[in-house]
């Protein structure tokens, strides 16, 4: 059902219909159409859904018309919404809304929620803490497996995944895990010991997402356990959880690549403000730095009054520099990213480089020197000068853009800043006075 | 275990010890120490591995790894590996082994498996076909809950998940999806047609991947079934090849947003020359492109020749327009991917764009007058010839940041080819043209 269809059976007031069919919808199509309807239309709509189903929706409904949607709930539907909701999910709620929405959400907790909640809210944006849920099943390693399904039976409604399952000792030390898989397979009166899989690979509540969604991939998971310094089971993280991790890290690292403050935000929901805010510093900075190209240049006044042609190349020579060197550092901060590269392997980076950059500096050089003094007839000086500042800058380019960001890495900052912009003002620099330096020599001046 | 460790026991031939050690280990960190060994050592862990283990392990190993074990093994190791393998598995590695590697896998399967694997090899690359496999579990509606969960038990171990299971008619026409929660928490005498959700959502074998990893982000997914063009069931993809599928995806664009071919080998495994040649193509052109500027300055010559210090702000007014032409554009090709902005917004963009960059262009230009003409001492009508320049060159850089990624999506073009080096080349031009202009108008030359 498409947003139009949907209005007009508002309009018409086909509440019985409407009803049926929206309860038929998957859940992430009901909350595309909910963003696109006005306030009074979605609150409607909202009220038409079953009310587990009005639950799931919601999480999917972006931030601004959640705030939207939690305006208008009375005290009844904001208890049975919150009521639906699992953990983390009030906790992101939380954590995303106005003073005044918070304050409403929270009289509709009682005091042991309350105290879980502010345990949650106390762990590092980011973290795997922040990431997960409690609602999991945990057994003993006591349990035959038929009584293991009685208890997944049991509490299985109340949780987000029971394909995993996290076998306990009495202090709540995580101590293996079953899949239940193996216990749909696996004979009925077995014990879950026997079972278990003892070699559990769990993160801590303060381990960074990236670092989780790494293990996610590594190990192909579906879920994961989470363990306090006790190694206690306090929680644990979804697949589906970690796919957005993967891809909002990915835009944190193409944004700040390209020297933008990340944002999670949708770029046509950000205020022009926002969006100037997030990209002024890096320009400012870059600017600043770029000013000593302008130095350099005023030191060889005299030559580029004397040979002016020297001027013509010099955005070629850039251009091509910053390529060069952006095309380097990008495939090294990509496989820094995806764990292929340490900065142990820095001497093989350089190596590599080197002999990349020679030879398609050498390809560069070449064709140019034909173009520049063959078609366009400068003098073979000038066009030598040219060229070799060309293969020069390639190679500066290539090394350097394939060294800073393990020298980052190892500096324990992101390798993603040294990414195109701050290489290719460096490279701006050196090239220059390469150029002049060369002009000097071979044009004698 | 570390490689060492190993390397100890081997030496000492403690074998047994060995072979309990790394069967207990998780199969990702046997595959990790296997790349660190040396070949013989490493045929030797393999054929002390269970036989189910190893294959999994197999897996896991890299393509040059693989290739390298295959050549070790003898005909009754291969056919016991090729056994364990499923059947997707078993495609990727014939495509992707060398031709007399191929031979040998393909004696060891029969006529009927052959078919199949020729069916398979015929999706294009890509694909939702080629990413699929076959083992998966279907049912029929008018079973019950335990009967289905008897069909489960007696397939279950030999399909790649059980977590989700397919309902087909007697030709294959997929009519429904049970999960396997449901049939776990359900009675045992309902009927599945009475439980399974008939709002499947299903992929086709010829979508791209890129499309199914996108519906799988959406609807938060552990499988897909995947139909042929008569909704017939032929596979299932399943969320850990997704998963890899995103990280794939994403290093595509960051390396076509650099301007390199993008390739899926390892940095440090690349040659030098397979380096070079995904760069050259893009720095060439992009050189070329470059030489426009060259062409403008020489037709400003007496400008320049009259005015040398114009030439000093060249280097800073390319470098700030760059840096703010590729923030724009990654920021748009970004949102394109994640599905938040399409051709539609083309006006919306522009008018953000045209915001954003009046902001932090008169915040540079103010700045740059104050530098230029009360710290640098330049007159009034230079500086006020940079400033102006710097305004409008941001301008019109984010602006066509802004909207190349949209016009090259409309023209069913990569959106990330339309990144920084590509708007670079474009603005460079373009802003030197404006400069020179503004430099006739101001200084009256």
């Amino acid at each position: 059902m498409n947003k139009n269809t949907l209005q007009n059976l508002i309009n018409d007031k086909k509440f019985t219909l409407i009803k049926d069919k929206i309860n038929n919808m998957n859940i992430p199509d009901i909350a595309e159409l909910l963003e696109e309807l006005d306030s009074s239309s979605a609150l409607l709509i909202f009220r038409l859904l079953n009310k587990k189903i009005a639950a799931k929706v919601f999480t999917y409904v972006s931030r601004d018309n959640q705030e939207r949607l939690l305006l208008l709930f009375n005290e009844d539907e904001l208890n049975q919404l919150t009521d639906k909701l699992f953990l983390d999910e009030k906790v992101d709620l939380l954590e995303e809304m106005p003073s005044n929405v918070v304050k409403r959400i929270l009289k509709t907790t009682d005091e042991s929620e309350r105290k879980i909640i502010n345990q949650f809210l106390k762990y590092p944006k980011d973290s795997a803490g922040s990431l997960m849920t409690i609602e999991f099943i945990d057994l003993k390693k006591e349990l035959t497996v038929s009584e293991s399904l009685e208890r997944i039976k049991k509490l299985g409604y109340h949780r987000e995944t029971i394909y995993t399952t996290y076998v306990i000792t009495n202090t709540r030390i995580l101590e293996g895990i079953v899949e239940l898989k193996e216990l749909v397979l696996e004979n009925d009166n077995k014990n879950i010991e026997n079972i278990m899989n003892k070699n559990v690979i769990y993160v801590n509540t303060h381990d960074d997402q990236e670092y989780v969604a790494s293990i996610f991939r590594k190990y192909d998971l579906l879920s994961i356990p989470v363990v306090d310094n006790e190694k206690r089971l306090v929680g644990i993280i979804t697949v589906d959880d970690i796919m957005d991790v993967i891809e909002l890290e990915n835009t944190e690292d193409i944004h700040k690549m390209a020297a933008i403050e990340p944002s999670h935000t949708n770029y046509l929901n950000e205020s022009i403000f926002d969006l100037a805010k997030r990209r002024i510093v890096w320009l400012l900075v870059l600017m600043i730095s770029a000013t000593f190209t302008g130095i350099i240049l005023s030191n060889y006044e005299d030559t580029l009054e004397s040979v002016v042609a020297l001027t013509f190349f010099i955005p070629m020579l850039m251009d091509t520099g910053g390529n060069a060197g952006s095309q380097a550092s990008t495939l090294i901060i990509r496989s820094i990213t995806l764990g292929e590269i340490e900065f142990k392997d820095i001497f093989k980076v350089i190596s590599k480089e080197f002999g990349v950059s020679f030879i398609v500096g050498i390809i560069l050089a070449v064709l140019n020197f034909l173009r520049i003094h063959f078609i366009q007839g400068y003098s073979v000086k000038i066009s030598l000068t040219v060229t070799t500042t060309l293969l020069l800058t390639i190679m500066l380019a290539k090394i350097v853009g394939g060294i800073l960001p393990l020298l980052a890495k190892k500096a324990k900052l992101d390798p993603a800043l040294m990414a195109s912009p701050l290489v290719t003002t460096i490279v701006d620099t050196f090239s220059l006075i390469v150029y002049f330096r060369i002009a000097t020599l071979i044009l004698k001046l």
